[in-house]
């Protein structure tokens, strides 16, 4: 599989590109608004892989340019870029490409964060609106530890959510995703499930921000 | 501690109610609207308790007696029982007694459950609304599985999260609930949090149904 991570210069990109490179035989693309900066990350996580003896090529383009010919592409951006991203790269996407929504909308308050969905009731099901009606798209990866998920040393033994109407391409992701060692996928039904599967993102940084010892959270079903 | 059950008589509080008498040296009370339906279940419990070879005394009242010098009065009624509960007992609360919460309002759609808070945006902040001024309230033990609570025999191993404004009275529901094996509770801040962690419920209950294997979930953060 070919997988762009578009905002794959940020934290949880950061993560998931280098765990796909790592872990498996997809090849990585990493978008970014600035081809430049989409070309530095990509010859950083290169530089990174090479240091553990694991020699792959990853290309870094414009958004636009990275979807190109992509089976999955990751939306590994803050929400309000959520719509502009799916727009400005809607007429490269490949035909059967799946859009996978990481993205979680939340607020700050005194003592934690709040989740803050848009208007439709989650991001996802505001990637969803965005997306061409003929592109699936799927939440996942939303509660992913990112220090955790970058740092190749670390163990994951974590849980991940998917979320969508498209078994198809629910099950796309959900084979991508349990590529990466350590990480459980695990199906949280239709796209109307989505706005719980994100609220457990703010609710992890709570938990992580009162309790002593506790950081860069992840979570696992049992 | 005296711990009254509020609705002991139903799947939460049954286990609450036995895990607290067999794990702990803490008094335990169940409570109903009816008197009858409290004792009845409060000699099963006894019953349960004797077969494993434990001898405990727990009683059965209606709900305002049941409180009557309890430390903690757990409100396990269902969300729309909440703020009745909460009146009918106030007159009879203990000077320095601390009020839970472990009720979540859900909306069943296809294919899951949706978080539906009431207006004042969690339960634990109606209970909080509904309770005396100088009663603390505490959102606590929302996310258990319910029959493995209630099987004395399952191994628990899952975490469990509070939230509330008063210190002190968190304190008191955590060493509470950290007295029974393999719970460990976590501190999720305020009250302003309690919408995060109540809507872990309805997820949990969605991934019980989307993945074959999976059914009474916990969760643990790790």
């Amino acid at each position: 599989m070919r997988i762009a991570l578009l905002g794959g210069t940020g934290d949880v990109g950061q993560g998931l590109a280098l765990r796909w490179a790592y872990d498996t035989d997809h090849e990585v693309v990493v978008g970014s608004r600035e081809a430049s900066r989409a070309r530095t990350k990509a010859e950083e996580y290169v530089t990174e892989l090479e240091s553990r003896g694991t020699e792959v090529a990853i290309e870094g383009y414009e958004n636009a340019r990275a979807v190109e010919n992509a089976d999955v592409v990751v939306l590994a951006v803050p929400p309000y870029y959520v719509t502009d991203t799916i727009e400005s790269v809607a007429d490269n996407l490949a035909d059967d490409a799946v859009v996978v929504s990481p993205a979680v909308g939340m607020d700050r308050h005194d003592g934690g964060l709040s989740y803050d969905p848009p208007d439709v009731g989650s991001v996802t099901a505001l990637a969803a609106g965005a997306a061409p009606a003929d592109v699936p798209v799927v939440g996942a990866f939303h509660n992913l530890p990112a220090d955790r998920l970058a740092n190749l040393d670390a163990d994951l033994g974590i849980d991940t959510l998917v979320v969508g109407d498209d078994d198809d391409a629910k099950d796309t992701v959900t084979r991508v995703g349990a590529g990466i060692e350590g990480l459980q996928v695990l199906d949280a039904g239709p796209l109307a499930n989505a706005a719980e599967v994100e609220s457990l993102t703010p609710l992890l940084i709570d938990v992580a921000m009162h309790n002593e010892g506790l950081h860069d959270l992840g979570v696992v079903f049992n």
